[in-house]
């Protein structure tokens, strides 16, 4: 088993906490990676802070009680003023009504420009209370405390926040850097399965996009992360928020393009979720399947070999994420793909792997093409 | 009378438009000022812009007719793809609903993210539609055609933008620049009086905090700027662009305290317009009587002398902009102020002049001392 950079343990509150640095000038920050942490959190976020007299944790229902609660406790220990909200769990939180709902209650609850958001939940918590703290007197500071995998590997970290409009995702929103993330995996505990598998997806994505040795090291772990193993979670959060760091420090803003690389199977996945029907397959499940289409159209494209294609559907399978989509449409999928964000004027774009740890962005991609893979994919 | 310093002039799209730069490194940006230009304005937008293949203009209704129609019309002849949407007139449009409505609109009119929104109206229309290219996909590039005085030499410039919620005003939005402020004073040619002198109240306002020259020109020139003569109204906007500019260019998202300064006379305003009664004055006419406020309250602190007073006093009411406000009320007012965003912890601030020019930022003021100055002012 490889172990941890030395370069990825930094100054940290406590010592067997990672961090990770997210390097972006005045935005930068650290996120912490360790377990069964909580008591830690009040003074570690004190000191990312400076400053804190008013807290607002915004939370959802599902991870309320179980999380949200304990570490509301920890920061009024601390004779920080807390107050706490909670909306529904799920998707349908990030709209924009539930967003104005969220701001009346900030001002409400007393909040002024030096009051902190820290958002405890998954990803739409993330989004939803990052975009209202991007907002709220145009811009307070928030901490992000992901407590899904896919929270903790990719949505806290990189300052993307939104909501969605009816007719499409994560429409509305803006880049705001968190001044701090903090994982504890210990949350994990309470998890679903399936969520965690899912999670999985992106975690694999970095090992493709970004990190050989990171690949190999879950082609010999990939038992130990889904049993839980604590050391072997930690190993591969932190793994997977170095990867994102980079990518984040070196284009923020997603304008040079580089950020694009993390929507290596994306492209696909998105048009699976929209054509399968929203909550049909999880987010990573779609990426999975997506991966497999993007590894199979760069065959085609001749930019790599068949042996990218077989570790990647070992490791997806042994994992128990889906490598396959009986229902997959090209049909259906292809107009979608066409009206995609990262779609320029409408032509094919994709982030296509050379070799594992490696990927190119490739424009003009012929449409014949696509619809193989997604073929081959079924 | 005083003539335009040479540095004003910049290399223009027009040989008699007066340039206004605001240095923000990569989010500089040129504002304008000129008449009669709707048929140059394509064609510099272009320039400011580069590409630009689809724009949104968007304005309320009673501007559209007037001067947002002939402005899509240029932008169409020189083929970009236009659409236009006019939301009703007057503050309540600056409402999460309204802004929801307004980002459907724009997906549905195909917008992503090299569409460019292009606000044309007064501050609300700056306001909300700023927002909204802040938010659509996290940001895309806007324009700002500044139709009302107060737009443009106030809200057009330096980046604000928001929406309120039912109980506070400018409480949600964004800090994002323009790439362009396009300000034709032609259009002022249908602005009603009461508004047009109401702007004066914010240009009367730079000559106090930043330009004695310009205080001493508006004092010579008052006479033809309320008589709305072309040249003196250009000018009179350049000097307030340019004051606006150099403390944006400063202190972009008020961090350093500098950008405060263009609050003198606000804090006093902000709570009359509250207690008053939002719509019974017009915000450039309650930072009259704010400013009148506030010189007493610097006269009493003995930071100027009575001179100061009496000369903003004879050009406010040269201007036709009100001096005393018959119902102040200190005990309603102070409340207010204490709570104001401005305010750091509950003390008193205020931004106070120690000559024509000239101001500080003043702390922990006597609440007595506050009273005194607003019952003088009745
Ligand atoms: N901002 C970004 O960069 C980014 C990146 C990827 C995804 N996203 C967004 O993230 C969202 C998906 O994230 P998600 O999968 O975390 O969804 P989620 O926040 O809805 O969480 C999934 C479910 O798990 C529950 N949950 C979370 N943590 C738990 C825990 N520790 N124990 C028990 N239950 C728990 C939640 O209540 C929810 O029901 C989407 O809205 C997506 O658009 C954002
Ligand atoms: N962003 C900032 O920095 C900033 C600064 C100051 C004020 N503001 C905001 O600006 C708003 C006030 O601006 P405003 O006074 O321009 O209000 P406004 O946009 O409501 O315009 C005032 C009225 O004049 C009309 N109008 C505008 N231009 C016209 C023209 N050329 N001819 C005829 N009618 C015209 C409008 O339809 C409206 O009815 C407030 O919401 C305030 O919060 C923002
Ligand atoms: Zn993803
Ligand atoms: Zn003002």
């Amino acid at each position: 088993m490889l172990t941890l950079h030395s370069n990825m343990v930094f100054d940290s509150p406590s010592s067997d906490a990672t961090a990770v640095e997210v390097q972006l000038a005045d935005r930068s920050y650290t996120i912490f990676i360790q377990s069964d942490a909580q008591a830690k959190f009040a003074s570690a976020a004190k000191q990312a802070l400076g400053d804190v007299s008013h807290v607002m944790v915004i939370t959802d229902e599902a991870v309320d009680k179980k999380w949200a609660t304990g570490l509301a406790d920890e920061l009024q220990k601390i004779g920080v003023r807390v107050d706490k909200y909670a909306v529904p769990s799920g998707e349908p939180s990030k709209s924009v009504s539930q967003f104005e709902t969220l701001l009346q209650w900030m001002l409400a609850s007393g909040a002024d420009r030096r009051s902190v958001v820290v958002a405890v939940g998954g990803g739409v918590i993330g989004d939803l209370a990052g975009f209202a703290a991007a907002s709220f007197t145009r811009g307070i500071r928030f901490v992000q405390v992901p407590t899904s995998l896919l929270a903790m590997v990719d949505s806290s970290v990189g300052g993307k926040t939104g909501i969605n409009l009816p007719t499409a995702k994560n429409m509305v929103g803006a880049f705001w850097q968190p001044s701090l993330v903090w994982i504890d995996t210990q949350v994990l505990s309470t998890l679903p399965e399936r969520d965690f598998i899912s999670g999985l997806g992106e975690v694999i994505k970095y090992g493709v996009i970004d990190d050989a040795d990171f690949f190999e090291w879950l082609e010999a772990n990939w038992q130990a992360l889904i049993n839980r193993e604590n050391e072997a979670v930690c190993f591969a959060i932190a793994r997977s928020c170095q990867s994102k760091a980079n990518v984040v420090g070196e284009d923020e803003r997603e304008t040079s393009g580089r950020r694009a690389i993390l929507n290596y199977g994306h492209t696909f996945a998105h048009a699976i979720e929209a054509t399968a029907g929203y909550g049909t397959l999880m987010h990573g499940e779609a990426v999975a399947i997506g991966m497999q289409m993007a590894a199979r159209l760069a065959i085609e494209l001749e930019l790599c070999g068949q042996q990218l294609l077989d570790r990647q559907t070992a490791l997806l399978q042994n994992c128990g994420l889906p490598i396959v989509f009986d229902d997959a449409n090209a049909d259906a999928m292809l107009p979608v793909m066409k009206r995609d964000k990262k779609v320029a004027h409408g032509k094919l774009r994709f982030i296509l792997p050379t070799k594992i740890g490696s990927v190119d962005l490739v424009g003009d991609v012929d449409e014949s093409a696509v619809v193989d893979a997604i073929r081959k994919t079924i």
